[in-house]
C-alpha cells in the first residue's frame, strides 16, 4: 500500500447545522482536476462498541443487547456500545458502556478494530473491540431515555440473527466480521 | 423473535437542515415511560453495495475500488455502490453503480442483505449484492467530481485488505461478513 497525499485541499469549511449528537458541514475542497466542489460531512463523537464473550462449561456465549432505535424505527440486536467521551480511552469506553448496559464487568479487552463507520460522510472513528473474562456486577446503569434488553445467546445464534429482521445494524456486521477473524487466528 | 409494537411514539418532527445528499431531522417522541425526548436522525436515499466476482481460470479475484474519501479524509478501499436513485431497483442501481465505476457488467446479481447503515441515526436502508458472471464492457463512466481506481484483488487478498489501512470502511465490512457467509452456503 503506497502511502499518497491528499489529491483534494480543503479551500473552506462552514457549519451547516448543529444536530446536538453532531454537527453537519459543508467543505469546500479543490480536486486533482483543479476544479472547486463542495463535500458534507458529519463530525461526531468516535462511537466504540464491544463483543462480550461469556463462557461458563465450554459454552460460549456473546452478550447481545436489544433496543429500540430511532432512525431505522425498530428493535435492533446489538452488541453493547456507545460515545466515547472527550478525552476517554475508547477500551475504556466499551467497557464502560458493557457495564451501563448489560450489568457485566470484563477481566480482558482487546482492539480489534478502528473503523470509519462511513467515511464518504462520517468524519469520526468506529472502534470496535472484544471484551473476555465476563463477570456480572449488578444492575444496569442506563440514561433517562435509554430501554436495553439483554440476552446472552449462543455464540453460533447470535451471528446467525446478524444480517436479518432485528439483526440488521450493518455496523455490527463489520464488528463480528473482525471477531469472526480474531476467532479464526485464537 | 416476537413481533412488538413500538415503544415509542412519535409526536412532531421538523428539519434541522437540508444537506444536499441528505435531511437532519429532530423527532420528538413519547417513550414507554410517557415521556417526551427529542431525537435526531437522517433521511437519506437508500444505499446499494456489490461483491462483484470476476472468476477466470479457476481464479477468484473481487473488484475492488479505491478513492478519495472526505468524511475519513482519506482513500477508501471499497466495494462498488452508491446511491438508489428516486423509483430505481435496488439490484438495478448495484449493477448501474458496478458499470459505471468499474466497466463491468454481471450477468447474475443476487441479494446478500438489507441493512440499516446505522438505525439509531440513519432513516434509510443499506442494500448488499453479490454480482457474478462478470464481462468487461468498455471504460468507467465516472461523475465529474469522482475518481476511481479500480483493482480486481484475489479474494484471500482482498478480503484480509478489510479492517485496517485503506481498507477501514466499516460497511464494506458487513457485506464482507454476508458475502462469507453466502460463500461457505455454496
Amino acid at each position: 500500500m503506497t502511502e499518497r497525499s491528499a489529491p483534494w485541499k480543503g479551500v473552506a469549511r462552514r457549519t451547516l447545522c448543529d444536530a446536538r449528537i453532531f454537527t453537519v458541514a459543508e467543505r469546500l475542497m479543490t480536486g486533482p482536476h483543479g476544479r472547486e466542489a463542495a463535500f458534507t460531512t458529519i463530525e461526531a463523537p468516535d462511537w466504540a462498541v464491544v463483543v462480550p464473550v461469556l463462557e461458563e462449561a465450554g459454552r460460549r456465549r456473546l452478550v447481545m443487547v436489544r433496543q429500540w432505535r430511532h432512525g431505522s424505527g425498530r428493535f435492533s440486536l446489538e452488541f453493547p456500545g456507545g460515545v466515547v467521551e472527550p478525552g476517554e480511552d475508547p477500551a475504556a469506553a466499551a467497557l464502560r458502556e458493557l457495564r451501563e448496559e448489560t450489568g457485566y464487568r470484563a477481566r480482558s479487552v482487546r482492539a480489534l478494530g478502528d473503523l470509519s463507520p462511513n467515511p464518504a460522510i462520517m468524519e469520526n472513528r468506529f472502534r470496535v473491540f472484544v471484551a473476555e473474562g465476563l463477570e456480572a456486577d449488578g444492575a444496569q446503569d442506563l440514561d433517562e431515555h435509554e430501554f436495553v434488553e439483554v440476552e446472552a445467546m449462543d455464540e453460533d445464534a447470535a451471528l446467525a440473527a446478524l444480517g436479518s429482521g432485528e439483526g440488521d445494524h450493518a455496523l455490527m456486521l463489520s464488528a463480528a466480521f473482525l471477531y469472526l477473524r480474531y476467532r479464526a487466528r485464537a
